[in-house]
């Protein structure tokens, strides 16, 4: 432990790093140097309490021991090998994901991340429906790549949209409607309203697929309303549109489900055709992610060659890693533990929070996916300006945890192992540095 | 070690496993256990002698003791940070990448393979110039994801035409010149006269980026006649153009070179504006890839926002396998191992196979990156058939060696660590096989 170590991280960061999503010039990067759990710490020994799960992916916590002997003993028997042979560890890794999966998933295409899983969703709906379009929310983000960024609905798409057949459309949120709705049924019918509306007006016959977060992450954790995701099916079903669910940020645990999906599925309600996935599939130990597809999708590809691919794709070290991953997640409820957390404890803590403090707009989410949207106006709803935001997240650093900040929102999002312990020491450091602002 | 083993490995990679592109129903995919150095195997014991080097990833060799100790060691301090931090072991292995770069280039943007650094250059490219066209060569690969595969030129970018704003023009290879050229020399002007009017009738002003693989790889390791790069990097500079050359299967090492480039940038001649990688550097080990970028197009992130970005960006287990496979390549003499058994040892060896064997049309190469081009007919110079390239990888495989067949071509492809004895080895294999067909 050295304060010269931070230094010297920081240097070469700030020397040969170049970061994403960031102007370059003015970067003060936090160095990390390890961590266990919830906690991450610098060279010189300072602690964070991570309530950010870095980018909502260490589901398992820092340095879970099961999956660092997995990746350590996988590293010391093959690394890599090519996706065109056969290997124990990802067909292990496959069939434990797609045990996860709705009825009628038998196949996994393993990609490095989200971007390119979607790349490889999209890529499968177009060739399996013979039509171009795909239909994605505004509020919505889908990774970097091509067609993941034009699929993406945020301002990260504006400066890269150079792949056509992409249309986007907008998904419920009742706290700032675009639906003049003032309930949640009002909500839901009105955005699926909207959302056939679009599909006609587009032309069904050129749609490949609705591509939806099942709870969207980054652009508020926008839980729907319980009817949204079944009339979505409903009408793809009605114009022969595939369903992708992108499951990257809140699958595997995330929500208190193994996927975000099944708290929606109930009576088989919500069976998509494509699910994406990464993040808490193997907590980003190991670059991974991936496509689960539906039985009916994959015999497509039976006699037709299937045109996408990547070096690393089915990668064995991040195969092993997913295998010790679900595992534990399995064996040490750590599922379970991450709904009860919800329910119990973070939901309420937040609640209790947002009757104490004004500018609080609203409480959102599930399982340890949360979102505090603060306003300076609760009844107008005025978002919390960006110096403020800049302010709470500084005092939050300050008072040693961790934040997830996006726009005019906290995003409390710890590792899915988090104890009662770990959420009342955030729920207490959040209260102060609220009351500070 | 056991034959149910391989059975299962394949039984759960046949109910699981989606593979890249391939139509799924008749693969028969060889089960891989181990593999050490420039030897693979399966769970049987049956060996191999990897000539493939995989997806000509494993510059060096499998299971190199230093790069699998970096690994476990990184994944017992902290596998997985986000991107916008500072991290140690990601600080090293921008310096150790841009240390091997030409003068000029400073920093590294870090993605997960080859697609996702080429999608990142284009994006570079088209904001540093304004400017929205990319050209690239026919024969090429550039990943699989929204623009890296309509960059491509090969069939794989055919059923992915979803992007917009790229042109295709043919590169030197005077075996099939498209040119009508029959000396090196008038290929080289002739495609550079080509590439002019290209550029000419596209309009200059509308062109942010000529995107090259160094020596292009995929497409029949195509090394380039000694004038043709240097005409490209002024054609550029006439245009106020950016170069981008892909590494990704040609750097680090495969050449005989730290990066392909340094062969051809005699006094400066070819010096790129951004430089694509992956493969080699850290041999696959653990996923990544990335752009180093030259200091006036970083410059322009300086005070703009880079729109790019992605969760594993900078990974520290990949930044850790990045510095340990660079160092053990540097100390070990690697990368000089790889130019001295292409001058001394694999060079003359194809070529005597070639003077021996009618159905070798050519030799091609350079380090440990070959190709040998079969024909049925040395004067038409008529592609092998298919059904006989087929017979032949069955071949090579009974006879021990793991081959890279690919079209009409064997590419001779070992690690770059690979020895006299494995050389000969090897080709004693590719001749006995060769008679054979
Ligand atoms: C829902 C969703 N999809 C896709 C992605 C892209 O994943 P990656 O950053 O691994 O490319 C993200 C990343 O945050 C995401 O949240
Ligand atoms: C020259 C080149 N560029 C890019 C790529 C794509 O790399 P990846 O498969 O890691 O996406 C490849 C892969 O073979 C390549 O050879």
């Amino acid at each position: 432990m050295s304060a010269d170590l931070d230094d010297l991280t920081v240097s070469l960061d700030r020397a040969h790093v170049f970061h994403s999503w960031s102007a370059q010039g003015a970067l003060a990067p936090l160095s990390i140097a390890g961590g266990k759990g919830c906690q991450v710490w610098d060279h010189s020994g300072r602690q964070y309490l991570d309530f950010s799960s870095q980018l909502v992916n260490t589901n398992i916590g820092h340095l879970h021991p099961k999956v660092v002997e997995a990746i350590q003993e996988q590293a010391a028997l093959l690394p890599t090998i090519a996706p065109s042979t056969a290997n124990l560890a990802r067909g292990e890794a496959a069939k434990r994901i797609v045990e996860r999966s709705p009825d009628g998933f038998g196949k996994v295409f393993f990609t490095n991340g989200g971007a390119d899983a979607i790349e490889n969703a999209i890529r499968m709906a177009r060739l399996h429906t013979g039509r171009d379009k795909v239909l994605s929310t505004y509020r919505s983000y889908h990774g970097n790549t091509g067609a993941a960024v034009v699929a993406t609905g945020d301002w990260r798409r504006l400066p890269n949209e150079f792949a056509r057949g992409h249309v986007h459309f907008f998904g419920p949120y009742l706290y700032r409607s675009e639906f003049w709705a003032t309930t949640p049924e009002e909500e839901c019918a009105r955005a699926l309203h909207h959302l056939r509306r679009v599909i006609e007006a587009e032309g069904p016959s050129s749609i490949a697929a609705v591509l939806l977060e099942t709870i969207p992450g980054t652009a508020g954790v926008l839980v729907p309303p319980p009817g949204y995701l079944p009339g979505v099916r409903a009408l793809c079903d009605e114009f022969g549109i595939l369903l992708v669910l992108d499951e990257v940020m809140a699958g595997f645990g995330r929500t208190g489900e193994w996927l975000a999906l099944d708290a929606f599925n109930v009576d088989g309600a919500v069976v998509p055709d494509l699910i994406t996935f990464a993040k808490g599939v193997n907590s980003g130990y190991v670059p991974v992610g991936g496509v689960i597809i539906s039985d009916p999708v994959a015999a497509t590809f039976d006699e037709r060659v299937f045109p996408g691919g990547l070096t690393y794709s089915g990668h064995p070290l991040a195969a092993a890693s997913i295998v010790a991953t679900l595992d534990a997640m399995e064996s040490e409820g750590i599922v379970a533990n991450a709904k009860r957390i919800g329910q119990d404890v973070l939901g309420p803590g937040l609640r209790a929070l947002a009757a104490k403090h004004d500018v609080i707009g609203e409480v959102r989410g599930t399982g340890v996916f949360w979102a505090l949207e603060l306003v300076s106006d609760r009844d107008d709803r005025t978002p919390l300006a960006a110096a403020d935001m800049g302010r709470l997240k500084a005092s939050l650093l300050d008072r040693g945890l961790l934040p997830f900040v996006q726009d005019n929102r906290v995003h409390v999002v710890p590792p899915c192992i988090v104890t009662d312990d770990e959420v009342d020491q955030a729920l207490a450091i959040y209260d102060e540095a609220l009351a500070a602002l």
